[in-house]
């Protein structure tokens, strides 16, 4: 016998570009008063795998701001909850801050902030502008906060921490957005405070110098030392966008660009925000940019091909990519915010720009754009990402969940809030949400669950989502990149794969590799002879069938002990998690029409599995059956229904359990009335899954029938009869669902026919032409031939019946 | 030529008992501290379609509740939130209130309430319980409201308003839950507060009297007169569920049934919860009952058939439907409400269970449960609504958008707020949600939508969805239940049936029937020239084109005229509202590959359509084209995918754009180079369907190719070549790419068989089986048949090539 290989199951066309992963959107906090600020703490984003949140708003003259902590619930806690802490009331006005995990030295995770603004640039407080630290003295993951001031300039309004001068102590850059009320002309300073040596005993405010002096400086951006120097400090302002830096000596600035131009009668020209692009190596591979203050325009800073690497002494070119439109009558328009983060983990970042919405209302002004560099053209293009209102962008590992860190890149979730400041600018609602970074989201359908999954051939990223524990199996789907590597127990996980390959070099040094489907009318074992699984070229998608110790271990000898639970993680909806699978009677579901009474068969739904993308295309449905000893689930064909059918046995509780197919031609059949000496059988052992049992052609494809359905055999699980003398046993299996697909061809038959009586058939009216008589009365021999091949093999003329 | 109609189109199962619609949910309001009661406002279904909601929670020693309305953002304003306005800020602890429209003589819409309750039952304060009323002194639609005592009873729990003994006045119905601090066992008054001939002028209390006591009660409802006697008083309690009236002489009690038997220890029994069930022409067709106080059992009671309508004087028999499971340690569980409603339209009410939660958290006793009674049976089945924590329940109509009022049955949606009581149970992240009853839900994919829809057969609603604005057109989808009417402006819309027949009699007195496709290679108009269509047994599911005056008219000489406009009404998602559906160049989509280069050539996607049960069997795809003058779309015969499409003409701008197919066989025919003499033209006008030019057998299948794609002929649209002295002009149409669906049959081809070569193919194997030399030597005839016919054309034989 011999297979002709034609492909590997169901297409995922491999070698693509890196594609978006999912980010599905969760409500931190609704029903807020206002929304201004938010950052994800601890801040880096190299310590921490679960970050809290922070968030704030302005407050007003009458309601302070309340500065609020939201702890992660997806890190050592159970529940899905958002616990809410409370980390300082401020007196007045608050207004943003920043925080740099590098003064761990000083305090465990300490806070920079200021406050004290006044309640409008029209009315800044003269003696306001307090920036203070914020000393963590508890635990640090519910911490209390302990207020000490380090000095003041009125209208002071962004920060960073680092070491911009020295770098045996901490140093905040401190930056106010203008020197005192309505006056937009003045320069403010750059303030560089120095940390004392024990910053907690110290009353007063800390050493401090003015570096320089800048425009309405929106953004401050730190641009780490990376090891050399000094941290750097990029600024965008009505400047336009410059970075500034301690050589040793004295002060540099390097002028990236001057922004938007000055417009008659506009206030505001320059830049309003500035982020800086990783490319590959390059650690500012493009700067990103919003222009002006509280504008509509995002550009673009490149440099020629062959530039050196960083920032200084090269030639950025500016490129506007979009403008939102026209702005207000206070000239201003809707961007908050631009910040650099790879999202789709190749290497090189894309940027998301915080749209705060506008008035009147308008979806393309509200949310989270993110433009991405395609590197073949130079060119970007742009995605919406949220569609409610981003005062800022907190980029960061959320969740761990269904994660694989280590496995190439990493995913990059974000955190929005909304922009709410009475008096200025308005959104409905205001919250704060996360985006969680994902290849698989659910959602419930009535007793089913719906599986959307991004493309394995071009995610970057791997994804697991542990869905349902029965029969001692947690089940998970896993999306994995191409050749990537998915690690298992060994010996005792089995993987069945749904799209793609999986391959692993087994334990007699034997390469093994799994497809969609194993050969027609054959088994094989799911189970994993080794510590790890590769995926191909195409990445794959799978199901893992790991140990659990939650529901019963085999043999099952009544359904009490088959019991299934519901493990979707905490970060999937309410309505999913709430699920219950249970194990309904067969003859109880409304299809089963009054077959199947009395028998213990049961019958668990189910799991639906399509691509997320604009096509839908559907790959797999799966459901789970059990049935205890001497059960037939029923010989049937599929005559209703067009898919291509695969089990996998999880517990071949009857011990000759598997799957039987009719070898004699449908009519000649009854599948109420099985004759097993027309059948075949092929016992399914635990933890193996069969073969096509379908008709296929030598291409691989199904056969179908004239209604279009996949030409099957007669076939049925049935159960095996166990020991006469023992108690009930249970088979437990999947059953999985594909649409039709290419697979293995069937083995090819001789190049020669059998005898027979054979018509032509005109495929449109259905005619047949018949020789008269059924007979050929002068012997003319009739040949068989096979596309390409010449054969000399001779059957009787179309006279047998 | 004679046609065979064998069905008409996709399948929707006709003649189904009514299934539920989806529920869309949306947070109304988050973050709250606390939660407890909700009423929709106004409070009658039958005089409000878009209610109002008011929510508060009980409020603490420290922070007295806030009794908020939040205005319904669907009725009169266009943008999508929920303004919130304070009713009543009240001084200390707040317990539930009730309302009636007929207090509506007094004050328009005033609303009664109790508080001054105490912290708990076991701190009642003796002089509290507080009865006011609220008059609405403002707008109604954006009230001020002035409070006033009605007078006063310790630990007042509920109150109902209504006519009890007199109808000239409005009473007030009014039951403590106990009459002292932690006193389980001392009935409680059941009193009647009536109102004085001008209450806005009354400084003290109304008049009041005690009608009669009754222990524990934990829900009063209003069971209406209908015109004869008094309303009348259902109780739910430690004394079960008892029903009390006046009968003009005395008051009078029933009691329906004890409720829960006492236990042990358990100083709870009886009933907790009540509502009464409407089925089809009784008022009272069953009871349904939670039991007991904050208890874990849901109950209902039933009367035998035939007995007489309404509660007074029938058998009542107590059913437990379910146990939500053990109680806590203080003898209490998870459900605090029952309420009935019918949700699926079909005359008969089902009941929903408001379940607070439970600690340790369980998704089962939290959220909304739907109890159905399956009439054929008897029997209840379950469903879970809704898994957010639920203090109370409102059913109202809280959107007319999408809905037809008079068209059968009438939506009811409903809304809930979490219970959250700080120091008896709390829920995480309590909110106010509403759930919209509709039978068209949609998502954001990428750039396209995908609709989950209800079975038409099945549903009782009409549900439509408008979704884009396109060249002087409004699409939107359409669900139709079985044999019902769709109003339509007669002569100038247009319809396209997805699944199901839609039919109206034209203005030539003759019955008009469309389905999902005409006749083959044939074409007809989508305008309806009636006032209404009408959907058969199966209902239907279609696309309506309205006329709209938002997009520009045609002709379009650019495609600055025709611009599309995402059209999606507020009560779906930001997601899908802010999607915009542009125009794309077809030369610039990535699967052009460099063809259709500078050709006036654009598409705009797309829509999915699949239905939302657990099959997700898709129904359609549809995506828009618009071409100019002279340009081709390019001929295809989708060899890669395998649909059934149908083109839709909105506009025909260049005259004579049509399809083409060819004629000759595939091989036969260049796609890069048409030979027009090889094909066939249908031109499709302005607002007219071609219909299937794939190959189908005489059942209607269409057939197949090896690789089970749907045969087609090589075809495309060619937009015509319009007045080459004129300007520029656009055809415009929608693509609909069908699942394989049967259809009509082409016409049966007359019953011979053409001359030609003919060959037996085996399909396995390919093989082909032919005459030597091709040639039947001795002259024997060969004969064409077809099933059931018997003819005696004779053809030559096979020898023709």
């Amino acid at each position: 016998m011999s297979y002709r290989k034609l492909f590997l199951g169901p297409l995922c066309d491999p070698g693509q570009p890196a594609s978006f992963p999912l980010f599905q959107p969760q409500q931190v906090q609704g029903g807020r008063d206002d929304g201004y600020w938010i950052e994800a703490f601890p801040f880096s984003t190299l310590t921490n795998d679960c970050a809290n949140i922070i968030g704030y708003g302005l407050g007003t003259r009458e309601n302070a701001s309340n500065v609020e902590m939201f702890i992660n619930p997806f890190s050592d806690k159970a529940d899905n909850k958002y616990d809410l802490d409370i980390l300082s009331k401020f007196i007045q006005i608050t207004h943003p801050y920043i925080v740099n995990p590098r003064l761990g030295k000083v305090s465990p995770l300490p806070i920079i902030i200021c406050d004290q603004y006044g309640p409008s640039m029209n009315e800044i407080w003269p003696n306001g502008g307090r920036v203070s630290w914020l000393e963590n003295v508890g635990d640090p993951s519910r911490p209390n906060w302990t207020q000490r001031t380090m000095g003041r300039s009125p209208a002071m309004h962004r920060l960073k921490a680092g070491h911009f001068t020295r770098n045996d102590r901490v140093q905040v850059c401190a930056v106010p957005i203008i020197v005192k009320s309505s006056d937009l002309t003045t320069p403010a300073p750059v303030i560089i405070f120095t940390a004392p040596d024990d910053p907690r005993q110290v009353q007063g405010d800390w050493p401090s110098e003015v570096v320089t002096e800048k425009h309405l400086v929106h953004e401050v951006v730190l641009v780490p030392s990376e090891g050399r120097g000094f941290d750097q400090i990029l600024i965008a302002g009505r400047d336009g966008v410059d970075l500034i830096w301690f050589d040793g000596v004295s002060w540099q600035t390097f002028n990236v660009g001057t922004g938007l131009p000055s417009s008659p009668g506009n206030p505001y020209w320059g830049a309003g925000s500035v982020a800086v692009a990783r490319v590959g190596e390059d650690s500012a591979g493009y700067i990103a940019s919003s222009e002006a203050f509280h504008g509509n325009t995002v550009s673009v800073y490149t440099k020629p091909t062959g530039s050196k690497r960083g920032i200084v002494g090269n030639k950025w070119t500016r490129q506007v990519l979009h403008d939102f439109g026209p702005l207000n009558g206070e000239h201003t328009g809707s961007i908050h915010q631009v910040i650099c983060a790879d999202i789709d983990g190749d290497g090189c970042d894309e940027f998301l720009v915080a749209m705060m919405g506008s008035a009147p209302a308008d979806w393309n002004r509200t949310g989270v754009w993110c433009y991405k560099l395609q590197k073949e053209t130079g060119t970007f293009t742009k995605t919406k990402l949220s569609n409610t209102s981003a005062g800022r962008i907190a980029v960061a590992h959320f969740t761990n969940v269904g994660r694989f860190a280590g496995a190439g890149a990493r995913e990059i979730d974000f955190a929005t809030i909304s922009y709410s400041v009475p008096g200025y600018f308005e959104s409905p609602n205001p919250s704060i949400n996360i985006f969680l970074s994902t290849g698989i989201s659910a959602e419930r359908l009535d007793e089913e669950v719906s599986f959307n999954i991004v493309r394995a051939s071009s995610t970057r990223f791997t994804t697991e989502a542990e869905f349902l524990d029965v029969s001692a199996r947690k089940l998970a789907l896993v999306i994995l990149p191409p050749d990537s590597p998915y690690c298992v127990a060994e010996d005792s996980s089995g993987i069945k794969v749904l799209a793609g390959a999986l391959s692993w070099v087994d334990d007699r040094n034997k390469l093994q590799e799994r497809t969609s489907a194993a050969r027609p009318f054959g088994c094989q074992t799911m189970t994993v002879n080794a510590g790890a699984v590769m995926s191909g070229k195409e990445g794959a998608v799978f199901v893992v069938l790991k140990p659990s110790n939650i529901s019963g271990a085999p043999p099952y000898s009544s359904m009490d002990q088959l019991v299934s639970h519901n493990i979707f993680p905490a970060t999937y909806s309410a309505d999913v998690r709430a699920l219950e699978f249970p194990w309904v009677k067969v003859q109880d579901r409304p299809w089963a029409h009054g077959r199947f009474k009395d028998l213990e068969f049961y019958n668990l739904v189910g799991f639906h599995v399509h691509y997320a993308d604009d096509s839908l295309d559907e790959l797999v449905h799966m459901q789970l059956w059990t049935a205890g000893k001497g059960v037939s689930a029923g010989f049937h064909n599929h005559v209703e229904k067009s898919f291509c059918e695969i089990h996998a046995c999880i517990v071949n509780g009857t011990g000759q359990g598997g799957m039987r197919w009719a070898t004699v031609p449908d009519q000649n059949f009854d599948p109420e009335d099985p004759d097993l000496d027309k059948t075949e059988l092929v016992v399914v052992p635990d933890m193996h899954e069969h073969g096509p049992l379908w008709h296929t052609g030598p291409d691989g494809h199904p056969l179908l029938r004239m209604n279009d359905t996949i030409d099957y055999p007669w076939h049925a699980w049935l159960a095996g009869d166990g020991d006469p003398n023992s108690e009930q046993s249970f088979d437990v299996w999947v059953a999985f669902e594909f649409p039709s697909f290419e697979t293995f061809s069937t083995p090819a038959r001789p190049p020669a026919i059998q005898p027979g009586k054979y018509s032509i058939l005109d495929p449109i009216t259905q005619a047949v032409v018949i020789l008269k008589d059924d007979n050929a009365t002068d012997g003319t021999p009739v040949l068989a031939t096979l596309p390409g091949v010449v054969s000399s093999a001779k059957v009787r003329p179309a006279t047998a019946r």
